[in-house]
């Protein structure tokens, strides 16, 4: 397939290179800054680097846009395509329709995320990687299902309301979960001690709750209902008042969930 | 070294056959039910099982206790034990303190914590595992060391206090982010998606996280102050006040944080 880039920060910087190596084309590079669209293009083979958004010639069959989500609105009003084509972006908070407005006649819209975090230095497994697919129409969702295949054997049609709980989701998984880390190590710090004393343990901790589940791998004061400790460790917070309430909401949820999780198996075993 | 263990859970089923296979011999393996005694001592070399709290004449030179925190005081009291030997606790959370009320002449006492969530069927690489060392006197200190470093590479001295702040520490960092996953998954499941779908970015957010730092690491619409999609979030979350009041603290401190950041970057660079 003929693929054209619009962006060429991380997420294309690891597409198009995994997209070419899987017999694909990729046809031109935009950036804003020519030279991070040069900077890409010349990681490709034969590949074009523009700054402008005039795509009206260019042969590819799918554009990608692959720009930060706040980046779109202002983008896609801008954008020129030529007719026929496929338009899809990689997002994995904005809905299928933010692309409506695109004005350009026969264009078959979708949505092509892979949900995985991207650093520019290092190569991912996308075997590994799940795609989301999304499309207006059966034969655009068919081609985008089947290039995703080509990368990863974790392809699936995820509607734009499921990918909005997926973002939901992964925020709680993935951003607070790093922010957990950022108290962890700032708590630390206060004795001098590093978190290197802390990162087996949260790695083991972490293939435990994706191996088995995370609310029968739960562990510490809160699932057993340790009040002692539970009161020593808000009295050692008292200084840092919102991480102080952090703690007490996250325990009370736990204690909650358990609670929960005993009535499910007992309701199974009545 | 001659070895005798007061519990047989998880970490003494692991340090028990590593201090064997490291060239000590264990004694005797002490539970409260000896059908668990046994099942530990059969899978060492002629070690003894016992139900009861006698070892006065027990031939160890170092009794490790390796029990559930809240066992303790009701164990220690019916603990007798012979003259002139050792004796350490595993916990991360109990003071050195604890062992003080421990009726036997020239007890000399420690802690000898192995940082780590043990499973009772999965091995674990001890050369990776920090182990936390306290004791009342350098003599015992040095021998808990050696001991230490005959298992693992990451051997360290840390009092009661850094002890208390690190579990608070490692609450943070693996209950409460464990917690975060059992979140994720709840909100997935309103919509039938599977957790599996975010597992490979779960990891590599990990990965990212510990290689480099978690500060620099954070990505999403907390550290972005992207206020249009965190009040979408806040309202997709009223059903459940707790989360919702959840997402809202650790949003305003990864903010805050940030600024915090900021500032630090401000004075290096004035």
């Amino acid at each position: 397939m003929k693929i054209s880039f619009i962006g060429a920060g991380n997420v294309a910087f690891h597409l198009a290179q995994a997209l070419q190596d899987a017999g694909n084309q990729i046809i031109t590079v935009y950036s804003r800054k020519l030279q991070n669209a040069t900077y890409l293009a010349e990681k490709l083979e034969n590949v074009k680097a523009q700054d402008h958004l005039d795509f009206s010639t260019n042969e590819a069959e799918l554009f990608i846009v692959a720009l930060a989500d706040n980046a779109l609105p202002e983008v896609l009003p801008k954008l020129r395509l030529p007719q026929a084509t496929i338009l899809v972006h990689t997002s994995g908070s904005l809905p299928l329709v933010i692309l409506e407005n695109i004005q350009a006649i026969g264009i078959n819209k979708g949505v092509f995320y892979p949900l995985q975090t991207f650093s520019k230095f290092k190569a991912m497994d996308f075997a590994e990687i799940p795609f989301c697919i999304e499309a207006e129409d059966l034969e655009t969702e068919a081609i985008l299902f089947d290039l995703a295949q080509s990368l990863s054997q974790k392809v699936s049609r995820v509607t734009s309301q499921q990918r909005r709980i997926l973002h939901l989701a992964a925020v709680f998984a993935c951003n607070f979960a790093n922010h957990l880390w950022v108290i962890a190590q700032e708590i630390l710090s206060k004795e001098k001690l590093s978190l290197d004393l802390l990162k087996p343990v949260i790695r083991e901790t972490v293939e435990k709750a994706l191996t088995t589940n995370p609310l029968d791998a739960q562990t510490g004061p809160a699932r057993r209902k340790d009040t002692a400790v539970i009161e020593t460790h808000l009295a050692m917070l008292e200084e840092t008042v919102i991480r102080q309430e952090i703690y007490n909401l996250i325990t009370q949820d736990i204690i909650y969930s358990n609670k929960i999780d005993l009535q499910k198996l007992n309701e199974l075993n009545h």
